[in-house]
């Protein structure tokens, strides 16, 4: 077992009816509140509403900055920025999915940081100090409320930038506020979700027990739920299960004890996002089967892990390794398939123009990928880019 | 799945050489420690010698409090309290196991408690306010470390009261500070790490999904590395994973989405050790096979969870339910025997003498088990001490 560090100090509030805290929670950090969203969903569910009833109950100033992107930009942190300045707020509120408080995360630390935040995302993002950020979740994809990481995109250079911030003081997740996502959304997070185990499960230490047990246990319980909430949108438990998988499957904690990877699948899709502004999700499920499917050839040293794969998480049997390998990656691949998820490039009308520029960038942004748990060229990666054609 | 709150804002170093970050934790809070241990064994590993060496690197001053008790006593934390306020302690450090971050953690809220601080550990405990509070693990058992229990006894009225503080500010859990721990004592915090699974997992909701997984993951792990470190004592993976589980068990986690326990073996085992002064471990190892025993016979309603037991954790099978169920306990209670923990209390030369006093106390204390899972009166309560004969 590798050595760790945890700190997660956010207080967690989970279930039906959670936002009744929310209100105290607020008040604790002050009267002057900047309410963060999205496109205007949470206007047509009513959650808006029941939010502004709680600032007014508790005698709170709100200030609205609405319209935050689904790849959070830039240009809509400076202006949370300005805001928070300009209206003396003493605390973030994000109302939305994982761009939402994404882009909070970084107004929150942009506020004290100074410079550019531009500079402060190039730089890995900033831990130094933080306007206080409370979260009213509405999908179960990034785990966002349950970390310290934030991905921050800027249109004016087609860059998509992962930073440590820090992680949010408290969170709300209540499952039912998740009912009314759409089913393709609903699956697109859910293949976050399972991507995020992924690229930490996929590793060649495997003394670690418990984040062996949770990476599995989370992937079988997506597997489970998911279908559930396509075919019935308000199972509550199923939902439930999603929102709290989603949360802990990117905490870090299914890492713990393992050599840390570098996130390969993500490191390759926020170029595909960054570029095409395609959904992050999406992406992911593109993306994973190829990549598993490239490493394995290239180095049959993983075949081990990828059977341990085939058998726990999907139950699959056999004795000849290298096949039940192979079928753990197309039992992934078809179950992505099964909940409508697309399964190529082409069918985004996305073309190889871009992939070695993809590349390239993604070398210049993270470091490249040639020290990761199977070491990936600049060609090795344009190759995995042409494999989701 | 039922709603839960999560709140565990500790700062958590795992892994060997962990201690690194003492002397920088430490002097975050002041310069005036407080440094709280046991009966000397951190004298004869050396630890003593290391931690007054970081210190007096970092110029701080070390005022000491020795001898807490392996059931720790008020009266350690009273010495503990007057200590912090004649010395003026700006933060305590604890070195040891849970006997004495327990102590600490009542030394740490009690500082600030207006009346005596028994009047506190009656009362539940007190998470208003706290002292600082580092510690540094040399054992795998409570997971005290990461949550903010502490159970403290009163010699004076032979009771052990389980009370809720604040969860240590800094935990370092080095896993080769454990390889000196006796083979009874590692075996016996083990039966501690199990039995606090089994206080959650014995529910009856089954659809938390990561609950159920990281429950039957850590027992599982236990079942694999005790065995492991028990064989050799310097396994650093099997150390590794017995602490980390450790933990995980007691944080509250894997009961998350579950209806809370009274955890029936943890109240049975306090008024055993309250009157005894027993190992808790060998307690819990004692009585969690009988308390089972007598509930799937009282209750065959909970057939179903001990079938999921037997398979899941033992990796037993088998069409029968009933006897699927009663071989997961028989199970249970042949492991507990293969690491030599004592399976009766008539070989600790406990009689039954006080069985009903003890039951009278429990329900006293607690308010009694009467609501619990499967509900047991006092006379439950006895016939499951009397099975333990």
């Amino acid at each position: 077992m590798e050595n760790f560090t945890h700190c997660i100090p956010t207080e967690y509030h989970f279930g039906k009816g959670a936002i009744d805290c929310l209100g105290d929670c607020l008040a604790r950090y002050g009267s002057r509140v900047l309410l963060v969203y999205g496109g205007g969903s949470i206007k047509r569910t009513g959650l808006y509403d029941t939010i502004i009833g709680i600032c007014n109950d508790k005698a709170l100033t709100v200030t609205e900055l609405s319209g935050v992107e689904p790849n959070p930009q830039i240009a809509t942190v400076r202006k949370g920025i300005a805001l928070c300045h300009s209206e003396s707020i003493d605390v973030i509120l994000s109302v939305g999915g994982g761009s939402t408080i994404d882009c909070c995360k970084a107004i929150a630390a942009g506020y004290y940081y100074k410079g550019d935040p531009w500079d402060m995302a190039l730089a890995g993002g900033c831990q130094d100090r933080s306007l206080p950020l409370v979260d009213v979740m509405t999908l179960a994809a990034t785990g966002s409320e349950f970390d310290a990481d934030a991905v921050i995109s800027n249109s004016m250079t087609s860059q998509k930038l992962d930073g440590t911030y820090r992680c949010p003081d408290v969170s709300i997740c209540d499952p039912t506020y998740t009912f009314s996502v759409p089913a393709s959304q609903t699956a697109a997070g859910s293949a976050d979700i399972m991507s995020h185990i992924c690229e930490q499960y996929f590793s060649r230490v495997f003394d670690s027990d418990l984040s062996e047990a949770i990476g599995e246990g989370i992937l079988r319980s997506v597997i489970k739920n998911l279908p559930q909430a396509l075919s019935d949108p308000s199972d509550y438990s199923a939902r439930a299960n999603l929102m709290w998988d989603s949360s802990i499957a990117c905490s870090g904690i299914p890492a713990y004890g393992k050599i840390p990877t570098l996130w390969p699948c993500h490191a390759m899709e926020h170029e595909l996002s960054g570029f095409y502004n395609i959904t992050h999700g999406v992406g992911l499920a593109i993306l994973t089967p190829r990549w598993m499917r490239f490493i394995l050839k290239k180095d049959t040293s993983v075949t081990p892990r990828f059977v341990k794969f085939a058998r726990n998480v999907w139950g699959l049997d056999g004795n000849d390794d290298e096949a039940l390998a192979r079928e753990g990656i197309e039992a992934l691949e078809d179950f992505f398939s099964s909940v409508n998820l697309p399964s190529t490039l082409t069918e985004l009308g996305i073309g190889n123009e871009h992939f070695l520029d993809m590349a390239n960038d993604l070398k210049e942004v993270t470091g490249g990928l040639e020290n990761d748990y199977v070491p990936l060229t600049i060609d090795d990666i344009v190759a995995i880019y042409t494999a989701c054609l």
